[in-house]
């Protein structure tokens, strides 16, 4: 069974089946774009189905928020965006171009230099006297704003933003929510939105682009006294064991200058396996940081496979301006282990700050001290186009003897659940029937349904493999006698004789 | 049954519940744009599921796609959006704030410019001495594109933009999807998305917003021959009758010059009961144009009252750079009948533009013909957020008797399904039970269930009557013995005993 090897390979099958496009490709693309195709937005529906169902639907203590994408500079001001969201810029002296700094340290000398300042950056450069990819002089380090500002009214009388992440809707919103919402703390406010970047150098596919989908939570809870047993399920969280890759080892990993062994280690399975209660015991985070820590990557594990997924703690200088601890899992792309999801602790960074650039109180009053209290929250941010992507990896097999790829989506995400399929296309009664059956599933569950009357039945059976689909349902001679039909199962290819009345209960077994 | 009077009391009534707040409210707000609150975005992505299913699963020839909201600028050369897509505006010449000058006429004079030219709007200006809303004199019209340009890279290097419609993302990736999407003419192609349009007065709530959100399709055929009665679903539709307001209608009521008679028809049922084959024989529009006309107009009257929406005809003038035909669906919301909906004949406009500007052929093979053909589109064109807005009037009552608000919501879009509710909130046995019953529904069903244990009984039904919870079930002291519980109807307020296992059936029927 073949996976696939590279990001470009990735992109090459999602555009060939109808997964993902780059946008504005008729006028040759616009980098850091994308169109989700007609499977890609099916796909799509269903994991914010499945995100929303378990974050919010399922839960007591978290409701939902739309936020406009465009909002108001005073937001971004008081966020520290409009100051602090930036990235590092060289510029190649001859042709002119811009580089992210940090990525031509990180391609030219194989080291991680997340966290280093601006002066740290141009030592390196200059030391190492690196180059731009076609080989020449860089400028020296500017620093540059990755908001994009939109001007709003007739000739541009108000700067506004295009949000740079969706949690600043929620803090905004904190007040509003409050005051309908009949919350109480502990509580979380969920959000899937776009969020944007101005990336200087979009790059892997989905993962580096100027426009993504986020789906987050802002959990507030009162700093001043520990939660009980029952919102911690009674602490059965403290036992699971995690892959685990701490700020020492990375620290030891760095001052290993050797670049061959670096280049050894890059893509191998680099954390440990640690129990929860052993980073609680160690200080590394608080308990319910490690809550919402574990809850989140039980989320990933319903999807993905647990040895390409680790926990990364971020090193202190690596720490956003916002951030007093943050946790990433990372998936083990092509390219290395890389961030799908974040959860920082923010405290009461975001709220305070509004607070006093809006003059407005944000505290609220907590029942169980009976004090107002301007909550903490624990924010588990969950990139939407990265674990995309990571869900496709971790899916894709080349199956050599059936000579096409099979896709093993989970059944609640795959675009389509079953396909309906004649066995051959140029009887009317079979063709009759075969709508029949379709119209029957698509009435009678919420299902997608794939139907497909042309080509051989091998072939069609091979573009629903390819597309995920979980279950084909073949209509034969037979069905017109006795109404069954066949069910095959896309990873096993065994196949079951079923009566119609009986294909729902089938499928949801 | 009292009913809103207002946008401005639907205004306080979304906030005050939690359905809609202002964005950026916390400093002062960003006129023209909103957020959705923990009630509106369930509602949203009920209501979205709902068009979805109808439009997209439950049909063979519609398949989805999701653009990216940032697209290339020639994208936009092409459509002629960069070039057409302007609003008159005048300029107080003292305050210097800007005016739409068709608005400022409206206003004024209580007629309907709509379609007029720039010199026609100037010359009215003009002749009736119309002064800004502050009484001061304005300038001579200007031209004002409402596309928001952005600027991608370092220092701006590329300019590109916001999409003013969504539609373009569907054009630009028409021969995408026919490559991958195994899709035969006639087929649709549809999209949920937000677009963007720099609105010089936004007003109206949700009404006139600069970011919004569209639910649209594009339909492509062959106009070389007549689809057959199957696809007509066998002529069916050409019965139905519509509330239809012609052109001709208007052009006499424009005459009219009386401006107290316009005044008091201005809010009137201002149309006439048409059946569909009756414009079809006045060669009003094409056959599959009205087709779509029923089937989005089916959609609506699902959701609202039909003495309130009515189909109006554009006048010649009116039509966009695009379109050789439109028809309106408008609802009569306090200020008048407005568009919430259009469908356009666009022709093949799009496509052979953007066939010219990137200069790739876009036509495509018709098994039919066994011609190559680049089709014509109809364009049946959602908006989401004047929906909503009209679906919270239309279902919006106040219930004298019951002291409250009734929000008679369809049961598949209100927020939540179910309201759980303890009899009392200070008996365990009681509360446990409760919390039972609020997990048996949650997980055998895909209902939003609310849990609500704080204050009387009374209190809690009026606050789910206020938010459109179609069903309250109680947990008394005899479930406790005899696991029964009491199903109140929101709208009648009849209650029923069931047991708990037949909860669910009783709700779906």
């Amino acid at each position: 069974m073949e996976k696939l090897k590279s990001i470009d390979e990735l992109y090459v099958f999602c555009k060939k089946k109808g997964f993902v496009f780059r946008s504005s490709e008729l006028y040759n693309g616009l980098s850091g774009f994308y169109d989700y195709g007609f499977l890609g937005v099916e796909m799509k529906n269903n994991i914010l189905k499945d995100w929303w169902n378990e974050f919010v639907r399922l839960r007591k203590d978290i409701i939902g928020l739309d936020g406009s994408i465009i909002s108001k500079k005073e937001v971004w001001d008081a966020s520290g965006h409009t100051k602090n969201f930036n990235d590092p810029l060289v510029q190649d002296l001859k042709t002119k171009k811009y580089y992210r700094a940090d990525h031509l340290i990180e391609d030219a000398l194989n080291i991680s230099v997340d966290g280093k300042t601006i002066e740290e950056l141009q030592k390196i450069i200059d030391e190492n006297k690196i180059l731009s990819p076609e080989g020449n002089e860089v400028s020296k380090i500017k620093v540059f704003n990755l908001m994009f500002p939109v001007y709003i009214g007739a000739e541009g009388s108000e700067v506004a933003f295009l949000r740079g992440e969706t949690a600043q809707s929620i803090f905004i919103n904190f007040k509003n929510i409050v005051d309908t919402g009949r919350v109480k703390l502990p509580f979380g406010i969920a959000q899937v939105g776009k969020a944007f970047r101005n990336e200087i150098s979009p790059r892997e596919f989905l993962f580096r682009q100027r426009e993504f989908l986020q789906m987050e939570i802002e959990y507030f809870y009162n700093p001043e006294y520990e939660l009980d047993d029952n919102f911690y399920e009674n602490n059965v969280f403290l036992d699971f064991e995690i892959n685990f890759l701490s700020k020492e080892k990375q620290k030891n990993k760095e001052k290993n200058k050797e670049k061959e062994e670096q280049k050894k280690n890059k893509d191998s399975a680099d954390y440990e396996r640690v129990k929860i209660k052993t980073l609680l015991e160690e200080k590394r985070l608080k308990k319910i940081h490690a809550f919402w820590l574990y809850k989140s990557l039980k989320w990933y594990l319903k999807f993905l496979k647990e040895e390409n997924i680790r926990v990364r703690e971020h090193l202190d200088e690596e720490l956003s301006h916002y951030s007093s601890a943050t946790f990433d899992i990372e998936y083990k792309f092509p390219f290395g282990f890389k961030e799908i999801f974040g959860i920082a602790d923010r405290g009461n960074f975001d709220l305070s700050q509004h607070q006093k650039h809006s003059g407005k109180k944000l505290e609220i009053l907590d029942d169980k001290t009976q004090k107002k209290v301007l909550p903490s929250v624990i924010e588990p941010s969950f990139g939407f186009d990265r674990f995309f992507m990571a869900v496709m990896l971790d899916s894709y097999y080349y199956d050599k003897e059936r000579g096409n790829v099979v896709l093993k989506l989970k059944n609640n995400i795959s675009p389509y659940k079953v396909a309906v399929l004649p066995l051959v296309s140029n009887k009317k009664e079979l063709l009759d029937k075969s709508l029949e059956v379709y119209d029957f599933i698509l009435k009678n569950s919420d299902f997608n349904v794939f139907f497909d009357k042309s080509g051989s039945i091998g072939r069609r059976y091979a573009r629903q493999d390819e597309i995920g689909t979980p279950y084909c349902i073949t209509i034969d001679f037979d069905t017109l006698n006795d109404d069954t039909v066949t069910i095959r199962d896309r990873d096993t290819k065994e196949q079951k004789r079923v009566k119609i009345q009986s294909i729902l209960n089938e499928i949801k077994n």
